[in-house]
């Protein structure tokens, strides 16, 4: 089902992606698409034995990412249905490539392909405006990274293609780090207490993130032994003090009001991380078809 | 958990959302937020019997969808949080503007914020860009109307959000009517025996829509007895055309190339629809917030 | 939710059915029957804060089975609905009874209705059909018992209907006992071979059952100290045969060829048990109805 | 695991029912029967290395539905079990018809048995009945249609199955098309705002349908431009003025105390379609075995 | 996937265990361990195409059960990975002995290990355990037999390697038979009638057994025909007793205070079985490993 | 259904346990207990409006852990059940002691009582094994943790257990830190590429521990920055060297022959933690019991 991967496809660093953690998704998709009665257009106007081929089709330039699991829902629907790639996630293409020509029952093929492209357009899309931002910031050494505003049940897609845009993975959930905001230290009573607490809660393999919004507050989550500090909207020039105050001490990561625009100055200031929500709540899709014949 | 629904209320002529139908959604987000352990971090700062409230708080202006959705993702966690809604689906907010108070214990309420958030804000993303176009057009007397381009997993809600918005609802899935497009066309062999073998094998309640590029096709459809004709990527005057040519004889619905600069024109022309992918697969998610009061 | 049980009640000594085994099924149904968008009339028609009061009435006299079951519709739906139920599982009742009386919000109790009804009509239907054979053997001391020919999904709520009728239960499935039929005997080589390493395989608690066709075939499986012989499709005079034979040996059940017509004399041989595949899988549904105001 | 199609097989025209959406119930039915402790007998009775081949036979005439829905519970217990099937979905078949051979491991031949007799069954029953009403009606110009009173879980076969018989379909669910009945009607205050709400709230490719009792409330529905009236036991004489009436204005339905003794006369009155709610919930099983041969 | 089985191998014998019934609990276990990321260790330290061969070995001494259940795991995660076993359920293998070999993805192998070895120590833990049990009764003509005392979601299993260690299986769950202890004599107001009322309600199916503490006890049990009676921490004379009372009247179960010391011992008074809870709720697990190379 | 937690309880500051993510667990154990036909003693011997009261309580001593997961079954078997329970997770309690009173049908009370106590068994088993062993570290400062070597489909409620016996917690699963053990650095071809492919590729969360067996891979592991070192198998003299060489610079954890035996003696030698794939997947359960009345 998918090209034989050369040592050179940036699929073969990718994560694996598992078709037992994707393939309910995909199943559920295509089941809120058929309904009970199934598609009535294509089993009416088609007869059950024609067949046909069809080729996925970028319609826009962008960057590939879940082609595998968009082209599962062929599969899944119809496992007579043959399936080729010509590309591998990571991958950039120009407008017009075929990405993948599947070939078999004509019903099959039709009623399958909303669901396809609707994955395929969100997942590469994510990676488009991954890449394109991690472009601006690249020249500084950071990296972009995404945040946990994903789409209610696509998050290790959506993380997925992220890593598909050349783009870092923040948490993929609550139970994976620690990460005090805000709203934690107001109920805490302080920075103090709410890191002294975590860090006597949590196993050892667990690494400890604390939001600051002033060079106060970053000396005291520093002097408290953060492993990685939040900076969160700040202006550049606070931003660049408070990378040199945490060099060597703890990882900077900044957010807010990250954009094309901004990217390249903030990321200018030094800091290792700039996360945008952005990327996995509001990118638009990338536009792709499926052409017959 | 509602407030009142006064008879002037919008949510008074909406479609009923029942707990039934997402609840399954919302429960499996929240599972993949919260993963095996949990909130590392409310769980290590917080002590169980810590109590809190918070206001859900739009942070733009916007249109208001699915908000008892996103709540019952603190009822689901913990049936112990209080929660208070102060405005209802349908209704336009300011920026700033409180949409629910919740109370409880402060771990619950921390380990649901992003699950409700996720959902609130796509979903008040759609209704508000929904709102937005179908600002546009009513002047002329067209609606929007939704795709099937929808997140997967997402779309009876989604439509639901299209609603809120004041835009009506094109097909749920591929067997609650018939869309005959190019693809089934070219594997029919023509309109024409697409058209009629449709009649022929689908129930009595099921309409037959037929897309159409040129105004050839459009005087066979209409010949051939189509409810209702996709208009498809046609130019403002071949689309006048096509009005006059429909009128009175089927429901016109225009696609392609619909957006804020260019819906307005093509309402003009007469159509009684327009249908806009775009609202369900790239609509920005609006900016809401959770404040620890 | 039910009416309180009175120590004369049959219900009183009816199996316990308790949500959590029929509360996925019903939901399911209820899935099964709103779709994606739910109910298209009531919500247009209704608007939201409207109440309605409606009676579940029973339009043919037969014995109630599995109300609780399909009031459960009801609940599941729209927890605000009040549900009030008049009658008891095992009662019989006149045409016009009403069984149960439902208030709350219209679109919520017209939305639930036909799941509950679907429910209702059928596991009446099961247990007046049951019912009404048992009452034709009883005088000869006979009881009427299902078999595994069930609607897939519903085999324990259709054998608790059965109950509800006055008859007994046959296995619920593959692994409640060993019954050795015409093909495992064929397979086996013999009555010998299968009787002998059933015993030698199953558990303590696990009896067997054969099925005979012939009053040699009996000899051989009572000598092998078959618990349970099942006399298949025998004319009335070999069953009294069998019947003596067996006496105090082994529990004889009767299958084949049993209806309404047939049912006393077969019970007069002096058999135990008849099994009738018919009433679960074949017994006409009884007429139900939901009369608003 | 099918027969060649020929372009005249009946299946070729019937709706694709894709096993995404029917193997979770047949799983469930295995399951069923299985519990947790698997066949007993077979188990241990044959020893797992001991190959059969077996032949599942109507043992009555009928109309086939569901063969490879039925059969797919060989396939799902058991991969290795070789299955052929001789006929189609849509054929008819003479008393003593062998409809499949299976080949395999004669315990899980065994095992699954059951499940998928009782699925076969059930279709063709349906399906054999639904023949034998549109025979009846069929030289008027009528169809047979099905209603929503179905066995829960199994909707959507059991409305393939009235395909499959001859059959027309109507609504699969609440969500398809708007069917506006007593109920409704009597809460809305009328015809007239019933319909108006109707039409001023769903999508423009949903139909309306309404009930009528008397001459009077079809005219009412008529002016309002009711796509189908539903015409709820009326008398022949009635009836035939009403489609008198609707003629070039609504597709008419009949509705009530149709059977085999009255199904004739009611065509005869050029009604369009005739509904059964019979068909789905009181139709006898067809009668069904596997015989190892 | 198994060896071809000899009929000599002790797995011929045993029951069946289904694909369909297992897999379930194997995909849960991987998703528990991949969580939503997967496996970060090897995922980013061994690129995609790198291929390896492992073994699955007995780090110690003991009887194999659920073998073809726990390689599952690498199946279901990666169906590229060939599978060979060298051994069956039901064998006794020495510490050392290669039990599997698996070819293919290096990460899919590593990802499935641990997955593949909890199932699997713990099954072959049981059997192992069971069988060493048994091997002190045998000589008496005594049975072990396991409880209802399961892991929650894993009694089928575990019951399945209690017969792979050579033990006899107690009740599957509360609906396959009847077991009558304490509390529900206490509650029911005596063993009589208790006995009388599970007589008059179950089916002709059930067994019925009835616990007892004395002498006097087990005398009302037999003289009320009890099939088996549970004779619960008697001393060795009481239970010798007991045994001799019983002897052709019920089948004789000892509990209570069952371990390598005494089990000799009670057996020696010619009871029938002797049931042990401690088998699959305290059992160890047996240690296996996966060895790349 | 919780006491009321003092501030002193030792639940105040144990992880937070959402039903959400335990229910669906002890429904399927109430379901596996149950099967199709239900608690057939239960059922027959008691008629339905019985009422009963019963403790649960412990039989042995020992550190309760899990006790509302356990109550659990109870409530939703039958939601009329009240509960009442009198010590928290975390508590010691010595034999005999009540740990919680339940009320309701006397029915619903005996059904769900295996399922609350083959989990309340297993999870206190596990609590009072790690209380015992972290007794022992404790003095030298050190920390016992468990392993993902638990029971399929228990993990986070096991790992919960581990947390209410003292003991910290390892990985949840494959997805929350890097563990790089022998199998990898054999693939990867060394510990040096192994540990700089996880540097580049995880995120910035993300800790990586390295297993070594000797000082010499000890010294490469500390070299390359690992957070964490798991010293395999040494014996006390290098462990104590290893301890040394890592003081500063790593966490360190001691794995590999760990028993009640050893534990004090390793922990001397000034580890941070000893790791014990024992405590989750060996442990012998808690003896708990119902006492009806």
């Amino acid at each position: 089902m998918s090209p034989a991967l050369s040592q050179d496809s940036p699929a073969v660093h990718l994560p694996q992606l598992y078709p037992l953690l994707y393939e309910p998704l995909v199943r559920r998709a295509l089941e809120e698409d058929l309904g009970r009665a199934g598609d009535l257009t294509s089993d009416a106007i088609l007869p059950a034995h024609q067949m046909a081929e069809a080729q996925v089709v970028a319609r826009a330039a962008g960057r590939v990412a879940g082609l595998l699991v968009a082209l599962s829902a062929f599969r899944l629907l119809d496992p007579t249905i043959e399936i080729e790639s010509s590309v591998s996630d990571g991958e950039d293409v120009e407008a017009g490539t075929v990405l993948a020509t599947v070939r078999g029952p004509a019903r099959s093929i039709l009623s399958a392909e909303r669901t396809a492209l609707n994955l395929l357009g969100r997942l590469c899309g994510i990676a488009t405006a991954t890449r394109d931002m991690q472009r601006l910031v690249e020249p500084h050494g950071a990296h972009i990274v995404c945040t946990r505003k994903t789409t209610p049940g696509l998050r290790a897609l959506e993380k997925y293609a992220v890593r598909c845009g050349g783009g870092h993975n923040h948490r993929f959930g609550l139970d994976d780090a620690v990460l005090i905001k805000d709203n934690h230290i107001a109920l805490a009573g302080g920075i103090r207490p709410a890191v002294e607490r975590a860090r006597s809660h949590v196993g050892h393999l667990v690494k400890i993130e604390v939001e600051v919004d002033s060079l106060d507050q970053l000396r005291e989550a520093l002097d408290l032994g953060a492993d990685v500090v939040l900076l969160d909207n700040m202006s550049l020039g606070v931003l660049r003090e408070a990378v040199a105050l945490a060099k060597g001490r703890a990882i900077t990561e900044a957010s807010g009001g990250i954009n094309p625009k901004t990217a390249g100055a903030i990321a200018a200031t030094g800091v290792d991380l700039l996360s945008m929500g952005w990327l996995t709540h509001s990118a638009p899709s990338l536009d792709v078809a499926l052409n017959v014949g």
